[in-house]
């Protein structure tokens, strides 16, 4: 099932687009351009759609939170651009990746800048309930640099279990969606109550958004990921589906741990059995289950919280448009 | 003259240590691990002295100044991390470098885990002077990066002003040091006056500090800079020797500008007649003048403000010795 774009994703962008825009413009030149070109690729604006919600979900008006959503923008894509270089992307979005074009120096130097540059959009807003967000935002960086630095071991290892990788997960996705889907709660200074269940949902949309990324990983065709196929096996990644089906006791399992010691060059007919290892071994169908089950926990953290329906009915849309995305 | 480390830099950093280690224990394993492994080199704590020194200077006890002082010590050592493998430094202080020990990935991580760190230490504390000091740390990180950014760009240049190289030296030393050297009083809740004269000391210092490490890069001998003799000029660096010596318009100045369009390798006599040629176009006697004229007027700016004359004291000697330092 394609989707097209929500219009909530469209008016977040729109909404977001002068405040990210004005606040590029105080880095310096280097920094400017490279973020002006990283922005540049586009991207679905997730994170401060989420964040414009959370505010409406709290009966605020969602001016409040665009410092909150400028600044998660930025800090995911400072990620994005410190780890297209660490993992030696050269492809974003179909365009060069940062470090590709404008070297790894101006790479890391660009992604430090956007890092501090989300610090100060939450501090200049000036109040208490700023200075939390910006706290909680810190908290949710340094679980994205714990979930990277797992990612990166993962790919030196044979072996890597479900739990470790759900937790790889949480770090590396979950922690800035949980923070996004909150943040503008935060600055509207709502009660702990709807800043958690928000938190909660966003948290468990990170670890749906990642099961299924890590489907289309493995079987998403390249024109829809913006991936060659198959390219998360090539890297020996040790996905989530690659986790669940080490675990299995049966042969596909064996098989797939003694591919995976394997060091390529692979062909696609390689690349093809290596999938259909995974799929034997139950992981595709559990990665695909464990989805539903973590979106429906999600919605399940809304509907319990005293939440503004129509803001609820919106994050419910746009979590099963991300999740369900095929685009 | 070697000087021996002056009391207040120990006592810096023996207030502070407890504070630093609480902090780093907060981080991920993995970025905690390499940020011992980066700290267990030492270091002179000269910006955390300056922090407890700036407390002081407005009348308040230094204690007050500590968050500050391990946030800035944070911020000084992420962009060392991350500068020695952007420079492929391999060295410091006669240890391997974080990157080069553990790889790029992880040090470009380690980095950006200290500078998320610097912000949550302060945000801690709890109080709107804390965060005025957590946005002058960002502004100061800001500056950081435009200075590296620009210090990378002038390596692939043949002519560098001394105006922009100033600049340079500004953003990629001058900042922080500024920063450092207010931000014990920002936290103490003091006037802008006295905030502006310190952060004008720190600053003035910085420029010193820096034209002396160029100095220092050019002639200084390898036990105590740490480096091998000549390899600013090896890097065909645009240091403040340099720039000055490039500008002028004799023979000597002409030499220079044809010898930085050579890509070596360089003999030690090729770099002892590079030396020889800054010193001739009077780049070695303008640098050293140049620090002491604006150690002078980071001097100034003390006296001129209303501070703790003892403190005021011990910073004016913290200045000269890290100034006049061969150690």
């Amino acid at each position: 099932m394609t989707l097209s774009l929500p219009t909530t994703l469209l008016r977040a962008r729109t909404a977001i687009e002068p405040a990210l825009h004005a606040a590029i413009e105080r880095l310096d030149p280097d920094s400017r351009r490279l973020a002006h070109y990283h922005f540049g690729a586009g991207g679905k604006a997730v994170r401060p759609a989420l964040a414009l919600l959370s505010a409406r979900a709290v009966g605020a008006d969602e001016m409040v939170a665009v410092p909150g959503a400028v600044a998660v923008e930025l800090v995911h894509n400072f990620s994005l651009v410190h780890d297209d270089l660490m993992d030696g992307d050269v492809e974003r979005r179909h365009r060069p990746t940062v470090w590709a074009v404008h070297g790894a120096a101006a790479a890391i130097l660009c992604g430090d800048a956007m890092l501090a540059l989300a610090t100060q959009v939450l501090l200049d807003v000036g109040t208490l309930d700023a200075v939390e967000a910006a706290r909680r935002l810190a908290s949710a960086t340094q679980e994205l640099i714990r979930g990277q630095h797992a990612d990166l071991q993962f790919e030196q290892r044979r072996y890597v279990g479900v739990d470790e990788c759900l937790a790889m997960a949480a770090g590396k996705t979950g922690a800035l969606l949980a923070c996004s889907a909150a943040i503008g709660a935060v600055l509207a200074g709502a009660p702990p109550s709807s800043v958690q269940a928000l938190s909660t949902y966003g948290a468990e949309l990170g670890l749906a958004f990642q099961l299924v990324d890590d489907l289309l990983g493995i079987w998403g065709d390249a024109a829809t990921t913006g991936k060659p196929v198959g390219s998360d096996l090539r890297a020996r990644k040790k996905s989530l589906p690659v986790a669940f089906a080490l675990a299995d006791s049966g042969p596909a399992g064996a098989a797939l741990a003694r591919w995976l010691g394997t060091e390529g060059p692979d062909s696609d007919s390689d690349i093809a059995r290596a999938a259909d290892l995974v799929e034997s071994a139950g992981g595709r169908a559990w990665a695909a289950e464990e989805a539903t089950r973590r979106l429906s926990l999600a919605e399940s953290a809304l509907v319990r919280a005293s939440l503004a329906p129509d803001a609820v009915d919106e994050l419910v849309a746009l979590g099963r448009f991300v999740v369900t995305r095929e685009n």
